[in-house]
Parts: C-alpha cells; sequence; structure tokens
C-alpha cells in the first residue's frame, strides 16, 4: 500500500487547491489504518455530450485516486443538469429536457472509461435522491444558506452587479450540488477552480447534518488550442477524446510550444524528470528535448490513451508521410470552421486569416501563389465544400490545416 | 342584483389600491352577463392563532364580495406558514411544524366564521398542490422570477443593505403564494398594504401561464390601540375578537378621538352620513355626534358583531355602572403590561407611567394619593399580582387601566 506521503505527493500533482490538506491526510491515515477508502466525488452536468481533454484534466485525478485504491463516485448531474449550471456563464442558461439530459449522460459513461476502470467506478445519478425530494424538503435546504452568500460567488456577483437576471432557481443550484455531498456522504470532492464555491456549500452542509466536511481539491482548468482561451466546444479550441485518431494527433501538433508544457503538466503521465526536459527544450538550452520531438511523444502519449498504442503510431506516420509528400512543414496551424456548404476559395483563404482580404487571394492565385491539399490553384473563382479538413498553402510560408466542425 | 357601478363603490371603501380597477369593472360585468360569480382569493398564513381587528379590516371586504354574490376563497396557507412568511419582518422567521400549523388554521377557520358566511366561504388549504409539487416543480417555479426582482421587495432590500441574512428559502415564498392564485385561477386577490408584492408577483405567474391576471385589492393595515404602531399581537396594542365582550368593549373605550374616527372607517359598518358626523363630533362642531357617545356606538357594534347584542347591551351596563359606582371617568387610558408574579405596587406605578419614579409613587401612596381598584392604598411596600386587570389612580385626574396580557 502507498504511503500516506506519497499519496498526498500523487494528489497534490497538478491540484490548484487542497482544502484542507491536513484534513486530507487524516483521512488518508486512517482509511489506511481501517482498510476503508475514500468516497471521491466528482460531479458532471450532462449538458455537453463530447468530453474534451479540458475535461480530462479532472478525470485523470479521479483515476489517481482510484489507483490508490479509493472509491470514485462518478455523479452525473442529471437532476441538476435539468436546472442549468450558471457557473462562469453571464446569462441564465437553458434548461434541458429529462429526455436529452439522459442522453447526453450516456454518452459521458463511454468516454469517461476509457480513462476510468469501469469496475472500480461507481456511476450515481442525482436524480435517484433529487427525483424523489418534495418541494417542502427543499425549501427546508434553501433555508440552510442566505441570499448573501450566494452573491458572494463570483459569476452572481458580477451578474448582479452588471444588472444582468439572475434567476431564483439558480441559486438553489449550489445547494443541490452540495447536498449531493451529504447523499453521498463523500470524504473528497474534486472539480475545477470555478467550481470551489460550490464544493465549499457542499462542506458546509455536511457540517451541518453532522458529517465529517469532504476535503475539496480543485484541477486547474485547461486553455484550448488557441492557447488563450477556457478549452471549450463552445469556442471550437478543443480536443475531443472521441475524435478519430489522425485529428487528435494533427491538432496537438499545432500547439504553440509554450501551451505544449502545460498540457504535459496537466495531460501527461510523463515523470517530472521527464517534464522538466521538456521545459529547458522549449528554452532552446542544450541539455532539453527538442520541442518538435516532444510535441509528437505528447500528441502519441494522448492518441494512445483513447485508441491504443497502434493507432497512435499509424496516427504519427501518415502525419509525417503526407507533410513530407507535400513538402509540407509538420507544424501548421489548425484553424477550425464550422462545416457548411460551398465557399468561395478567396472567401475562405480569408477566414482562415492567409491573406488581408479577397482582392490579395484573387491576386495570389491569378500569381500562381496558392495550393490546395499540395496542387496548385489555377482558378480563382472555386468553390470548395466546407466539410471534412483540408491543407492551404498561401505563398511560400503561410499554411493552415482548415478543420471543419459540424 | 347589485349593478356594477354600485358594486364598485362598495369594494373601494376603505380599499388602499385596486390594481387595475378598470379591469375589475370588466370582470364585474362579465360576471353579471355570465351568471358566473368572481373568485375571490385571500391568504392567511396560519402562524398566530387568535385574530384580532387588524384581520378583521380585510375579512369584512371579503364578507362585502360574498353579499356581492361572489365565491370567496379563504385560503389557509398551511404549506407556507411552514416556510414561514418574512414580510415586514426584520430576520428570518422561525418555521412551524406541521402539527403546529393545523391547530392554528382550526383556530382560524373558528373565527372567520363569525365574520363570514360558512356556507358560502370555501377553505382552502395550500398544501394540496403544493405539498405533492415535487423539488423539480418548485425549482421550475423558482426559474420564474429573478434576484433583482426580488430584492425590490421592500423589507428584502432593507435586509439586504442592512446587512441582515434572507434565508433563500424566503425568495420562495412569494412565488408559492403567487402560485396559489394560478392553482384557483383567481379573479382578484385581496391583502393587507404590506402584501402589494406578493399580490403582483400572482399576477405576473397567472399572466405567464395564459390566465387572466388577477386583480389586486389592498386594505389598510390597522393601528393598534396605542395609535401609532400596526395592530399585532407581538406589540400587545390589539383586540382580539375572541376576548370577553367586557375586553373589547373596554379596550375600545379607551381609545384616542383620532383613532375612533380610523377605527369607524375600517371597522364600522355604519353609513357615510354616520361617518361624517363622528367626524365633526371630534373637530367639537355643534352638529356632530358627542365623541364619548359615538366611542360607546362604536364599542357596542364591535361587541355585538362577535358576541351578539345581548351581550354588547351587558357589556355597556357592566362598564358604565362600575365606573359610576367608584365615581371613575369612563375613558381610562389603557395599559397593557405582561402577565407575571407579584411586583412591588411602586415600581407598578412608574410602569404604568401614572408617577415619574418608585420614589414619587412612595411619597404619593404615603400621602394617600394612591388607589387600587378604588381603595386608597395605605402600604407603600405591598407587592400586586400581574394578572387579570386592575385600574390605579394616582392623584385626582391620573387613572390607568392596567391589563396583564399572558
Amino acid at each position: 500500500m502507498t504511503s500516506v506521503k506519497e499519496q498526498l505527493d500523487i494528489i497534490r500533482r497538478g491540484a490548484v487547491e487542497i482544502l484542507v490538506e491536513s484534513e486530507l491526510a487524516e483521512k488518508l491515515a486512517l482509511a489506511a489504518k481501517n482498510g476503508k477508502p475514500l468516497r471521491i466525488k466528482a460531479g458532471f452536468d450532462p449538458t455537453a455530450p463530447d468530453l474534451h481533454l479540458g475535461h480530462t484534466v479532472l478525470i485523470q485525478k479521479l483515476k489517481q485516486f482510484q489507483e490508490l485504491g479509493h472509491e470514485v463516485n462518478f455523479l452525473i448531474g442529471d437532476f441538476t443538469g435539468m436546472i442549468g449550471d450558471p457557473t462562469g456563464k453571464n446569462e441564465t442558461r437553458k434548461q434541458l429536457t429529462r429526455e436529452e439530459v439522459l442522453a447526453n449522460a450516456e454518452t459521458y459513461k463511454e468516454q469517461v472509461f476509457k480513462i476510468l476502470d469501469p469496475v472500480r467506478t461507481k456511476v450515481v445519478f442525482n436524480s435517484s435522491w433529487m427525483g424523489p425530494m418534495s418541494a417542502a424538503d427543499l425549501i427546508a435546504l434553501a433555508s440552510r444558506q442566505t441570499v448573501a452568500r450566494m452573491l458572494e460567488r463570483d459569476d452572481f456577483h458580477k451578474r448582479f452587479s452588471g444588472q444582468q437576471p439572475i434567476a431564483i432557481h439558480e441559486f438553489l443550484y449550489p445547494l443541490v450540488q452540495g447536498w449531493d455531498s451529504v447523499a453521498l456522504e463523500a470524504d473528497v470532492e474534486l472539480g475545477g477552480t470555478d467550481q470551489k464555491f460550490n464544493l465549499l456549500v457542499g462542506r458546509e452542509l455536511q457540517r451541518q447534518v453532522g458529517q465529517r466536511p469532504q476535503t475539496v481539491v480543485t484541477t486547474a482548468l485547461l486553455e484550448g488550442l488557441d492557447g488563450v482561451n477556457k478549452m471549450s466546444k463552445s469556442l471550437g479550441n478543443y480536443v475531443g477524446i472521441n475524435e478519430p485518431a489522425r485529428e487528435i494527433y494533427g491538432k496537438l501538433m499545432s500547439i504553440s510550444d509554450p501551451l505544449m508544457v502545460r498540457y504535459y503538466e496537466l495531460l501527461s503521465d510523463v515523470d517530472l524528470a521527464t517534464l522538466a526536459r521538456v521545459k529547458i527544450g522549449v528554452r532552446g538550452e542544450a541539455d532539453g528535448w527538442h520541442p518538435m520531438e516532444a510535441k509528437r511523444a505528447l500528441a502519441r502519449e494522448l492518441v494512445a490513451r483513447y485508441h491504443g498504442a497502434d493507432a497512435a503510431a499509424k496516427a504519427e506516420n501518415d502525419f509525417l508521410q503526407q507533410f513530407r509528400q507535400r513538402e509540407l512543414p509538420d507544424d501548421i496551424p489548425v484553424v477550425v470552421l464550422p462545416a457548411a456548404g460551398p465557399v468561395w476559395i478567396c472567401r475562405l483563404l480569408s477566414e482562415a486569416r492567409l491573406v488581408e482580404s479577397n482582392g490579395e487571394a484573387r491576386r495570389l492565385i491569378q500569381q500562381g501563389g496558392v495550393r490546395l491539399n499540395g496542387e496548385k490553384l489555377a482558378d480563382a473563382d472555386l468553390e470548395v465544400a466546407m466539410s471534412g479538413e483540408l491543407i492551404l498553402q498561401a505563398g511560400k510560408r503561410r499554411f493552415a490545416r482548415v478543420i471543419f466542425q459540424s
């Protein structure tokens, strides 16, 4: 069995905050002594059916707890999903129907078990205790928290100050999430840093009903492919774990070197010594790992995690061949555009930011300076279908790998 | 059948606001045309088991609707009573148990039927639709209103600005009360002026679900015996309709002349001509009714309403005899004190504001200037039981009728 100190080292890696670490040490010691694993909770609001790498930061942390022998409760907020989670949003979110929520939940499970061990994971639905709850019980729950405390939450505070509407039911959401911890008797709850307020409500409610309050572990929010915004489906800057091996590999090869370091820290399983070599390499120092090699290794590792080692090797091979055959560089920036019908080639070049204007695009094509998937273009009036993906080249050095997202 | 104009005149009398009067006129006309009475709603939170004259202002208005042929729904908020009504309170109110609420509701009914016709009154309990409501339904209801709108309510606004806690469940109360109007499909809702916000929430919810919004009629809040504060049990300045005839008569005889005018307006059934004579009399003009006679007539009318004409005549007779025998004036001010064990006579004289200090009381007793129930006192160390009632006299002109409230 792993010692308490070793367990803490593993839990600490990549965690932003542990509230309170000394309590967690006590719980781990007690769990070891009694041979009774800790109950770990993480809640997922089933509003997005496709998991992306941003979600996996947390799920990897759950996996670590699982490998340390603790009981992971993967809570699907099928009840709360029907309320809508206002976290980080600046307007009231649309409520999902029960059918939508359940369909999303199924998709979640399929994906999560690519990371977690299905046999050792308890999948729980909060509708099993919230569904039978009466209006009167919910009122009693609502009496446990004040309006002022709720308005301390960052996003509520901003919306309230900015005179943007907050519907009253949104105040009930953190209480329901907190009550989930009471129902599960959770020892530890994991969440992104944007969930900290809600996780602490769980602690408070558990204390109020006489349970030992859960330890709160927050994990970092992963930046998307743009390196700036939080990875999210709506921004289109994401890598879905259900995407084809070739897509995942290609998208990861397109990220900047500093973002690669961040992904190594939050997503990779490499040890701390290797991580140090990646960092040194990005700084251009002699002992480091060459950034291009490190990026390939990261892309291989993550593709292998979701599609297996063979698929990873094949994706790398295809990727390199494609680029070598066409004498293309192997770190072409990815541009994600919504899939649609045919588009005028000049407009596409503009949208991919390869030219300043449609006029420049037309001149460049007429001069023979534009290639589509390696073929020189002659017709400046060409229409191109916006589906699948393609590689554009404008002039000698401007490239874009355009992916049409449907 | 009473014409729409006559009905409006009756409804308008003593009402503070009618929102919106033109809508009410339409509803009354339609009701007359279709021979279908309007559904009138008034809600009572069964937290106080004893009705006092303050409550009867509203109940008299219900009775008027009833006499005009409309359907009165006397709603007992047995569900909302378990939440506690924060209206006008500056702190979170204690929640009642279901048993307490039901016991209080029974007491309500007994008293209300001294005014309303039990056969033509529908007594409804909001637990019949709120009890089976699920937490999910309540969340959907909560989504219909915003936090900002709720904080516009006067008392919430004051508490929030004053950093006094507001529990979240208190925001649910106006929504539940509004939903009662939806469940009843109310055409008109009556309430005190302090209920205006909640009554308007009912209008909004009805509009949202596609019902014709209820007309809101607010009635004045009655001042208590002190002529200043709202009549309320907790302030001790009230006249309970279940009190003995003699108590009601005596308390009403103790009020000031201006307060008598107010009580005539809000409580009496006298016609407008008589009301005018009362006002003129209080101004001391020749054509007026002598205030002492008018006060007796009011006391008789209200005692008769709750105890019958015979009891009223007897109460008046006893009252006059008692005061004539003891050569006491018949408009002695009433002082209400909490019932307790024995108290030192000097302290009691101070608390009844008949003397400036205990020292003055002692000197006055030693000079033979204090009477208790008409008997001259000799012993300045006397202890008096604080129960029932007694009449104190200090000097020639200072009197107090002290009632010990348990």
